[in-house]
């Protein structure tokens, strides 16, 4: 064998034999040498000390993913994965404990957690540490002792649902890749300018502004994504998008928004008309309705690039704002002030962009302030005493996250894994509760949204749940890159980070086939002509 | 109606409604005004004027994209497309008159050609002018005289399936699109350090640099590639990266290569041991072999990035050359002319890439040069007399391409659209004979391919076949926006290039399912716990 094999096998090896690649890397693991467990496709069954509907569904799905190839070499003896849970409380909120041991060793396999969260994380790593060797064609696990817990406990992909629909199957996978991440929030924007795709009942003209009849959100298709989402332990964040960014709001009731012809080349441009009480109403009856559908305490109400300018040529708004003695900044103030109310009602949190601060706007005090501006911005807003979560380094539609560029593109994943969340933060980073990365939609659908996301999120997701001393894009890079491998064959279109060798199983979703099957006598004939 | 969406429907209108959406975009189409044809799955038939395997298989291929949607609203009168083809010639080599002409009229369906390679560019067109509209689901081709042939007679992708092995199943997908796109060639780089994945019955253990004993194209894959891409009139050039990138030669064969420690970290940096003798008889007896399963008349050795470090530090290479008196140019020199000989033995004309003329190496006055370095290197290269390939400003695997940057990534494809081949070229514009996109996949598998090259390469699709004057952005955007839609409802990862609304038939390969399927009972289970 050459030595060019060798160097080859050897970073095939790095990258798939041995154990030590859980992807977010866990906060310790201690591994033992030549210890491994032999495990085969139906060799694993696992015991919950609990009984639960939500919990249960994950055991079924992780039986279903330990074994991409099932056709393997060697058949190995039964062994039992027994999980022990502290608390039956199925409780999702911000804060669960999601930490977990996991015991490995020959003959006993434990997975120890205070909640269902937590053993579903552990369930991941331990799918993780069941490698797949492609030479051999086998399985193995190798010995070792994992104490993990996340370094932060908001930790989100926001999934913008407006700018192109999503099906509701295609929610299902993204939140499927989420997981595998331990990723445990889904930021679901899903009304914007361009559409609006949520059923309501109280006001059943706003899905005129859908893209189509099939091109909506039910209720039922909400608690299916939540229940889905939950056997996840991901908790799943609606964000209706207001004042700004509204037209879609005024698609079926045109009262609702403003009319600002120098502003209305683009769509983004038009905002709620606040003037009108009914408008605040509106918003209260609707949420009213929506928010039981999503059991998370925080509900994000945008408040994003608002254009003012659209509020100074709107007649009602004029007229209203010179009534009430209202600048610009007064009348978003009052809206801001109403939501509070609003946010009692329905009794949820409420979470915004930062833009409203830089209006001038005081949010009331427990307001979660996600941040997709800058550092800077990151700091005044921690100081001023708000709990935020960043997002400005970590936006997945942008060509040049971050300033930085690399020779290939798939490489931004280095930038995001680098901007960790205190960079540059001098003071008061106990506010800052987590991060979420941002899939802004307008040239991404279920096409290519896999793509687009991964293996490049892979770096927020370690970055928010692995310690702040775990941050060598180096080392990183064959863990990362074995785990987009592993996660394309669970179905997740998660590409390479360096050539590699990574075959599929056949029967994956997306292995593409050509439009025609040619016998071997057209072969011969079209060669021939 | 709100005025908001009649401006969505206005665009959804001018990208999925009318019928002069073309990509790429005619040399002359002539539309009637309130002209359309109604046409529904199953309505169509094509009546060819000559008997031909090769052109029965697009026929039978374009019959099955006609209609993505099956289930519609209407029903049609039966009509016949006539295919009258002059010449039953199908010999596939550079040159061939790929134009056509389609006329469609109420009742009447006429394309005409002189090859069945011009049908099929025809039939392609053909299928672009059936509209499907989303809100009545029904389809019509709106009425037209169209006059078309292509700018450039080489049009082409170059597929990496060296640094990820790609399954031939995935090859043909591939070559799907490229006929979709009317690229009639796809240059297919076999080779590289990092694996050989070519069969040889003369010399087996080439493979030994496979990544695996099923990441190796048999001589069968080999012809049905050649076969299948016929059947879209797409020249397969195969490339052979020589006497630089060689390390994949070296692993069956260590005496091939040179042996360099001080440059050996970067696998790419090895070079062929050109000082053996046996080293160029292993050439020609290995070419000999492979040429007749590539009929096109054009073989692409490479000859980029020799690293001639290494040939200076390799023993063999040294005595070699301070026996014959050659600098390293005189070897290159000596290497490329010893090709030569190879290619009359083979009757191919050969390929390089332009490295060897960078070096001060005069290649013979027949080859064919594929500049990737820059329009100043080209211009040069043109007035040397070589007929060029331009690819400098088309490579997908950059975050950058050409140095340009937008907002969003998926944007380069304006890039590749402005990047005109005669850009800067001020003589010799005459020996341009084409361009290619080049798929470099050191991070690119079957897993991002489609997302990584579509819809950014039809940018270059158009750049090629339409005339010099198609080069607006605007006007080419939504026109290459609904052909993306298109082919995504074809089975290809094309995503979008702007809000819209492109609902996909629910049988499409790439509609990913999630992992587990929720029963009611359980969602709600799952949500009261």
């Amino acid at each position: 064998m050459n030595k060019i094999i060798i160097l080859i096998l050897s970073l095939l090896g790095l990258v798939c034999v041995f154990g030590q690649n859980v992807v977010p890397y866990p906060q310790q693991i201690t591994l033992t040498n030549n210890c491994y467990v032999s495990v085969s496709p139906g060799s694993i069954s696992i015991s919950p000390s609990i009984q639960s509907t939500t919990f249960n569904i994950a055991v079924e799905r992780y039986l279903n993913l330990f074994f991409p190839f099932t056709n393997t070499s060697s058949t190995s003896d039964k062994i039992t994965l027994s999980v022990s849970i502290n608390s039956d409380d199925e409780t999702l909120q911000l804060g669960i404990d999601e930490s977990y041991t996991l015991n490995i060793a020959q003959g006993s396999l434990e997975l120890k957690s205070n909640t269902i969260y937590g053993a579903m994380r552990g369930l991941e790593t331990f799918k993780q540490m069941i490698v797949y060797d492609v030479t051999s064609n086998t399985y193995s696990i190798q010995c070792a002792q994992i104490v993990d817990y996340p370094r932060y406990p908001w930790r989100g992909i926001m999934v913008d649902s407006a700018r192109h629909f999503i099906t509701k199957n295609f929610i299902l996978h993204i939140i499927d890749a989420l997981g595998y991440n331990k990723f445990n929030t889904m930021h679901w924007h899903l009304v914007d300018a361009q559409s609006f795709a949520v059923e309501s009942t109280t006001y059943p003209d706003l899905t005129q502004a859908a893209f189509g009849p099939k091109a909506v959100f039910s209720h039922d298709d909400i608690q299916e994504v939540v229940a889905y989402a939950k056997t996840y332990g991901i908790r799943v964040i609606p964000e209706f998008d207001i004042p700004g960014h509204a037209a879609a709001w005024g698609v079926g009731y045109p009262e609702l928004t403003c009319t600002c012809p120098d502003y209305a080349a683009n769509i983004n441009n038009i905002p709620l008309d606040i003037s009108n009480p009914n408008t605040l109403t509106f918003l209260q009856n609707f949420f009213s309705e929506i928010a039981p559908l999503f059991p998370d305490q925080h509900f994000h109400t945008g408040g994003d690039e608002l254009v003012t300018g659209c509020w100074n040529e709107d007649q009602n708004m004029v007229s209203w704002m010179e009534k009430m003695g209202f600048s610009t900044t007064d009348a978003f103030q009052y809206f801001e002030n109403n939501l509070d109310v609003t946010m009692k009602v329905i009794n949820r949190t409420k979470m915004t962009w930062n833009d409203p601060i830089d209006y001038g706007v005081q949010l009331s005090p427990d307001t979660v302030v996600q941040v997709w501006s800058s550092g800077a911005d990151l700091q005044g807003i921690l100081n001023s005493g708000y709990k935020s979560i960043v997002s400005f380094a970590w936006y997945l539609d942008k060509q040049v996250p971050d300033g930085n560029t690399h020779y290939e593109w798939q490489d931004t994943w280095q930038d995001f894994y680098n901007a960790d969340p205190v960079n540059g933060i001098t003071s008061n980073a106990q506010n800052i509760i987590g991060g979420e990365a941002a899939m802004f939609a307008e040239q991404v659908s279920e096409v290519n949204w896999d793509v687009r996301v991964w293996p490049r999120a892979i770096g927020v997701a370690e970055r928010l749940w692995s310690s702040q001393g775990t941050n060598s894009v180096t080392s990183a890079l064959p863990r990362i890159g074995a785990f987009s491998c592993d996660m394309s064959r669970r179905g997740i279109q998660s590409g390479p980070l360096f050539t590699d060798y990574c075959p599929l199983p056949e029967d994956l979703a997306f292995t593409l086939k050509p439009t025609m099957k040619l016998s071997k006598s057209e072969i011969k004939q079209i060669l021939n002509n």
